[in-house]
């Protein structure tokens, strides 16, 4: 298979051992997983994750719950607190399954009435990451609680604070008490949490919704939630124009595949896979400057690199197709199927 | 017609007054427009801009100039230093009508000898930018020259220094210098530039390329280009979520759709149109935070919000469709065409 640059590549062998490491450490702090399939919008992927093990799928729009419902899979949260307009409650009671919806508002609890009766509800908390969310202590969460009446099944937080080097464990620790404190304020309910980097410090809670940890980015390397070993999915690129007295190299690779997601705490776009010091210092739509490093020697024009971008989910959304390299060598090509559902 | 949120609107009258403004400008400096594409993506758009008297197109990969040279567009500049692999040559080759790309080396001017002979080649220069391009004193510049032998029609740049608050004069400077220099050495050919900053004060050149000036984002804003009552597309967006006391609003528009550029001279993500103090402060794939300033009367849930974008070019990349809304309320859907074409 002939891959024109740039171009999603996804390592089979590490995409496996990373989805078997989140389900071997689920199971032994027995906590359920609800991978978030925003990460990877792919199918196919979703079910490689349903096969290890998880209890249902988490997805943070309506537009890619219809993806998914629609391959199959019949057990799905849209962990978002979801604008319950007219045509919104038609689209969700149009799903077919088991589905479940977040709520922040009362005003959304009371015109959750309009949805199919199975169709449950959990309320979402802030645990410290000032987005959406209701406070645990406020009384916006009982009285959501009081117009959801059957439809409350639980609470849920995205710890997004969790983000940043050093930041993980204290956030895991936040999330915990914001949905401990919310279910015995409300006298039950499940409790559902869970980003990649905090993952791995989770404590009683019910089920987690990590979704990046499939593929590593940048991010999670900086973070210290995972390593370079364990990336597998990397923007493979050409390089198209050096200069050789700046030590400058550019790519093919601009922000319309890797995104410009770039936290504060971060100082480059992304870096050269197996070159962590070959930074992404520039990004323009089509070009990827790299000023390389002084004892390396500088790339041909031609030569094919691998980045590891920054933020893997916003780089999956801007193609339409992952090519999925086996041990052997051989591609295949994967359709993201959920690209572009941002409603 | 019923819009999901978050989704592209484009408001029709502004837009014709922007392809007119830079028509108008062009013709009173005697300087051609080739306009980007890469922009909008958008056949129906790049009609109107040739309507206008634009000279022909430019793209910046081969994809979209295939889509373009589909929809029957017959002169394509492709301003990009373009890795001519055997796979490029043949999709080059089989592109109809007049097309131009840019060589930035001397491996690429002797791989252009097999191309078709009609397409012509134009040597990227470096005028400040510090991306690709030679250097116009170089002597890169001259052997490039000699190995594209009569495939040689000019040179091109991206003052891409134009950007950032008080830049534009000086990159358009630094543009005329650097394409004057190279065209003197080579002795003669066209000279072709222009960034939609720099555009204003666009000197004695041969063509130029703006292509967000259709549009105008928060970023064109910040940089004196334009002013808020000149911009033509913003994303339509819900309130989801909000915290009185934390004056805290929440939107569905998310980096998803309105793409994280924001270069390190801007404190925001976007604002929301004729709430210039509204600013977007944080952005997840699926949320705008904003903290509502203090003297506007927060928005309730439900309420629909334009936000002005940082970057048009990369929100238009994250959307298969936008709605073209006439000055009578009624709305258009046109495809972006070659959203996705990175390769």
């Amino acid at each position: 298979m002939m891959i024109d640059t740039p171009a999603v590549v996804i390592d089979r062998e590490r995409l496996d051992a990373n989805i078997a490491a989140m389900a071997t450490h689920a199971a032994a702090h027995g906590v359920a997983i609800r991978r978030h399939v925003k990460t990877h919008k792919i199918p196919e992927i979703a079910q490689m994750q349903i096969d290890a093990g998880a209890r249902g799928i988490t997805c943070a729009t309506i537009g890619e719950a219809e993806v998914f419902a629609e391959a199959g899979f019949t057990d799905i949260f849209i962990s978002y607190p979801v604008y319950l307009s007219k045509r919104a409650i038609e689209r969700l009671n149009a799903l077919a399954g088991e589905i479940r919806i977040g709520v922040d508002s009362v005003e959304m609890a009371r015109a959750a009435a309009g949805l199919r009766e199975d169709i449950k509800a959990l309320i979402e908390v802030d645990s410290g990451h000032r987005r959406s969310g209701v406070t645990p202590s406020s009384e916006a969460l009982t009285q959501i609680r009081e117009a959801l009446g059957s439809r409350y099944i639980g609470v849920f937080t995205f710890p997004g604070h969790s983000y940043g080097p050093g930041n993980a464990k204290q956030a895991a620790a936040d999330e915990l008490q914001a949905l401990q404190t919310s279910v015995e304020r409300l006298g039950g309910g499940l409790t559902s949490g869970g980003s990649s980097p905090s993952a791995q410090f989770t404590g009683a809670i019910d089920e987690m919704r990590p979704g990046v940890y499939v593929f590593k980015d940048s991010q999670q390397i900086t973070s210290g939630a995972c390593t370079e070993d364990q990336v597998s999915m990397t923007v493979l690129s050409t390089v198209v124009s050096r200069n050789v007295a700046d030590r400058r190299v550019i790519l093919d690779a601009g922000s319309k595949i890797l995104s410009t997601d770039k936290p504060a705490w971060m100082d480059s776009h992304g870096f050269v896979l197996g070159q962590p010091d070959a930074r992404v210092s520039a990004l323009s739509e089509h070009h990827a400057t790299i000023f390389w490093p002084e004892d390396v020697e500088l790339p041909e024009i031609g030569d094919q690199l691998q980045v590891v971008p920054n933020h893997a989910c916003t780089v999956i959304n801007l193609v339409d197709e992952v090519y999925v390299r086996a041990t052997d060598g051989t591609l295949e090509a994967w359709k993201v199927a959920a690209r572009g559902k941002n409603s």
